[in-house]
């Protein structure tokens, strides 16, 4: 069993580890939806929105684009979706505002009590390939209490490229080893892992709605594993 | 008058501008020094401490040092600081504890009510010389709300350098005249306003101790003016 108390400070990825993209995009989408002259099948919409991420960073990570950041690609993302779904008439301001739906994501509903507890013994850290502003409005919105906010946007490159996970950890002071990832993806862990920092796998089977199956069963290859926040903050003995 | 509207988010100075760091580092000298063998003149201890922090970050500024953090100019500053007043017999671990009660400094009394109520219409930052991991746990130790913690080590330049301003101006994602820089000193104040930001000025009559006079007259090159924070709340309309 891994010793906690070497631990001094976790790192969270956001997006589906604490926050509820799809749910969230597809409850502003039906919001906006009623004002539109189309019939919008929002689910189908975020998950494209989301499926459109990796290849777009994956731009910026081979360096065929300079660095930009997520408001950017999600924006890029977006303007493809409306001609693709057909959707017309939205005024700029209302463009801004509907890419901007990533900074009012929902957490997942164990993710604040759990963050709080773990807040109490430990720093906590966002860290995440949403850029700064993303994760301010976020937490403020949304009543994340991160201690600090750290985004691939510090490293200007994207997880799991190393040099995010060195930056933080750089950023907290702290050896990597006394620095833990917590994610619901393996290919982010696996990033941290390589960093030489320490990893916790909390799956989220609903990150992709109902119809998707996640893999959540536990994975020897990481520290730590847990069900949710609230379990995590119990196996991190706060 | 400037228009209150216009601004989205606030930058603060720290040292001085929200936390009081000589009556800190003051209170913790002297329950230090029971424990020492010689008889230390605390007040005078931490001026010296702190008049050691301009020149050794003109010596990062000028390129005569590398890129170094806050918390190891203060300890090269601290380690000559212990020599001079004869101060033998402390360990490193008792060392790297005094070197970090920049991290433990205490905010002025009106400072946290102050953040609290600006926070609730705009972004609050922290925009330091001080290095990340200072300011995460100062604002833990402290209570202070910050939306997100930025600090000169994101720029690898130290404040009043313009890249400093710029970088956190990108990082917050607003125009640079839709975010005001507050803090004590004028040098400070001059730095964000050549990058094109607000600025208020909220002079600290006893950041130097109350032998020390400091001139906390308004001044017309600065766009606001407050006598504490709950001041500072009031004029943004908060």
């Amino acid at each position: 069993m891994i010793d906690i108390m070497g631990i001094k400070a976790l790192t969270f990825d956001v997006f589906g580890t604490v926050v509820d993209w799809r749910g969230s995009v597809i409850h502003e989408g039906k919001r906006l939806g009623s004002g539109l002259l189309v019939d919008v099948d929002w689910p189908a919409f975020a998950d494209a929105w989301r499926q459109g991420y990796e290849p777009a960073m994956a731009r910026v990570r081979t360096g065929e684009l300079p660095w930009t950041k997520i408001d950017d690609l999600h924006r890029m993302i977006l303007d493809r979706l409306l001609l693709e779904y057909g959707i017309e008439g939205l005024d700029e301001e209302r463009k801004d505002y509907l890419n901007r739906v990533w900074h009012r994501l929902a957490p997942w509903p164990d993710a604040i009590d759990g963050l709080n507890r773990i807040r109490d013994r430990y720093v906590i850290a966002a860290l995440s390939n949403g850029n700064v502003s993303l994760l301010t409005n976020m937490a403020k919105h949304a009543g994340l209490p991160w201690d600090c906010i750290l985004s691939a946007e510090l490293a200007k490159k994207y997880k799991p490229d190393r040099e995010v996970y060195q930056t933080a950890v750089e950023l907290l002071g702290f050896p990597s080893d006394q620095v833990m990832m917590v994610a619901a993806h393996k290919h982010d862990l696996d990033g941290a892992k390589m960093a030489g920092m320490r990893t916790a796998y909390v799956p989220r089977s609903l990150e992709f709605g109902t119809r998707h199956v996640v893999d959540v069963e536990p994975d020897d290859r990481y520290d730590m594993f847990a069900y949710d926040f609230n379990d995590l903050a119990s196996k991190l003995g706060t």
